[in-house]
């Protein structure tokens, strides 16, 4: 465990197939306005919207309605939801969703009371939150960003083709998320393969990081090896309960803090990931097992201890009488099959980008340095070019 | 992920080792009376008395001290505890230790204001906390209980002969938990040795229970890896930040509800080494490896599944040819080979047990039901025998 740390997630978790009963107690604790945000409608169609109207209605809430985020919620629809929040005065944001409408959730809380154009402040320059915050919770429909016990949000501009995460303090976390494992069975095959491979980044983008003997490293070995265990099942049966409620556990451990503790992280896939979804409007979990491959064979012969460990402890290569290059490979090749087997996207091409994007989409990219190397704009365009 | 069920820990941990120096923030937001208790004044050898009364007085607090907290803290030492706070009114209880002391403490946080035999009602017949609750903080000078971020307090009654555990809820919880690994480093080998074991019983009494497919066993599984992996390295070099870090991590993790959520779990083991501490006194983590491979072995064969599972992934054991219970066997001996290796009681008697006290010590055995096989009382006589 590296250096000095803090750890503090306050979030309540209520997880299981009766997790909303427990919506009417928690939401007794916030004043009256209530901004209830969601997407694009489906929770209409299975339901749930009715369900959380009536508990709503019981609870004595004033209902102030903000649907229509989108899959990758944009800084205009920042400032609708900040002024809608604002003018109402609201005391608490439900937010009922995917990771999307939980980050915008966040965005919108940290917004309602900035003075400044909220966008710039807090995506562009990552300013620290010194306004008022309005207090969140949500109802998870799709499992994959782990925003429901973190303090992460992102948000896209078009105009300026940039999809920024910031990552907000516990005062910012949700005040209590429901996971009822149920919910999320009614998205679409596609969306929940996606949110698969989002998690399995998740974990990956901490492991793939640091030389050091990390407690860390050995919960997210686990985590990989549930996870690989369940989507296996989820795929060809996606309402096995069992496969679904590991997953939607396995995605709120992955990014809620804990893994990264005492270690450094990478992140680079995610940056470019970000990038080619600030292009192509691709589903984020498809953008990033669309570059993952080229990036870790670019970053492996930097890493190659952690690669080899990689392919023993979660693939379990049989590492006899072989080079390290040799098992870190088979490894590499084993999460290559095992993502086809899923049905992830492998190429951005796929995905809508094309040649001419490449350059742009370069540019857009963060350059981190906690990975095991430091890449430069020649190196992204390479791997970008192999993820065609 | 079995079962519908809720998780949040609100304590905040502070990691590492400049870990101390948070200590004067928190301390602002509580009032000015601080009861601080600790045990038996091996703190003012390590001069670590000296600084904490040095940060109370620069943080302005009136200081009224508890201390000579034994080892297994006693029903008597509760009331002295718990008069004492009320009569000063004290606004909060910094506990400086190991588990006793912030068992103790939290023992004292809800028994001050009880009106009733604080020992009946929490311990004896563990009622529900409905009296004011006097907050807590901690700084952990030995790790093993996971006390430092759970709510679980154990008290012992000599006059009953009975050691018995009450898990409270997370508003006895510390607020916050100072870890640093080096303050761990100055005690004995012996009980270092003993919290290292006490550790790996938590884990594994949550482990041996269930026959789902569940997350929960495979974070448990990388914890245990990572365990045996640093203290290993920790029996031969106790000053290794590396290894006495990870260790201090790993015991948090094992217990502060996490891994047992949406699982069931054992604790017979507990169960057992609780009641020959009641007769012995012997240090905690002894006890639970004295009889831990005789009870392992006894329930074995109903638990065959995940004893092979057990085996293969956390001890290494190649299943190939080999029958289940081979396998499962072959991983209860490297087990109780890692256990002689770092210099563990492996025998009751070796505490002080004599014969003549078995018939007792399975009278005082509580009997769970969340194992692989509830026990009668000839099976608990039977493992006592092969322990000793």
């Amino acid at each position: 465990m590296l250096g000095n740390f803090t750890y503090c997630n306050p979030t309540k978790l209520y997880f299981g197939d009766k997790a909303l009963d427990n919506l009417k107690t928690e939401l007794a604790k916030y004043g009256k306005k209530v901004l209830l945000t969601y997407g694009g409608g489906s929770i209409k169609k299975t339901g749930l919207y009715d369900q959380i109207i009536a508990i709503l209605n019981e609870a004595g809430k004033e209902i102030i309605e903000l649907p229509g985020v989108m899959p990758n919620p944009t800084s205009d629809k920042l400032i609708e939801g900040a002024d809608l929040a604002r003018k109402h005065e609201v005391d608490f944001i439900l937010a009922v969703g995917g990771g999307s409408v939980i980050d915008y959730a966040k965005a919108v809380s940290v917004s309602a009371w900035c003075n400044d154009n909220p966008w710039e402040k807090y995506f562009l320059r990552m300013e620290d939150v010194d306004n008022k915050i309005i207090p969140i919770g949500c109802i998870l429909t799709m499992v994959g960003t782990g925003s429901e016990m973190n303090g992460g949000s992102v948000i896209t501009n078009h105009e300026q083709k940039l999809k920024i995460g910031h990552v907000f303090g516990e005062n910012v976390f949700p005040k209590f998320a429901i996971l009822n494992p149920v919910l999320t069975y009614t998205i679409p095959q596609y969306q929940m393969i996606a949110g698969f491979y989002d998690i399995m980044s998740h974990i990956l983008e901490q492991y793939f990081s640091g030389t050091d003997d990390n407690t860390s490293d050995y919960l997210m070995e686990g985590l990989l090896k549930s996870l690989i265990h369940s989507s296996r099942i989820a795929v060809k049966d996606p309402q096995n309960y069992e496969a679904r409620s590991n997953i939607m556990w396995i995605a709120t451990w992955a990014l809620n803090t804990l893994v990264a503790k005492g270690k450094s992280t990478d992140w680079e896939v995610h940056m470019i990931g970000q990038a080619v979804g600030a292009y192509t409007d691709a589903t984020h979990g498809m953008t990033l097992s669309a570059v993952s491959l080229p990036y870790y064979r670019h970053i492996m012969p930097y890493g190659l201890a952690k690669f080899k460990r990689y392919a023993v402890n979660v693939w379990d290569v049989n590492p006899d009488g072989k080079s390290d290059e040799q098992i870190a490979e088979e490894g590499l090749k084993r999460m290559e099959e095992y993502m086809r087997e899923i049905g992830l996207v492998m190429s951005i091409k796929e995905l809508g980008a094309t040649e001419d994007m490449i350059e742009g989409i370069a540019d857009a990219t963060f350059i981190l340095t906690g990975g095991y190397k430091t890449l430069s704009k020649p190196e992204i365009i390479d791997i970008l070019k192999q993820s065609m």
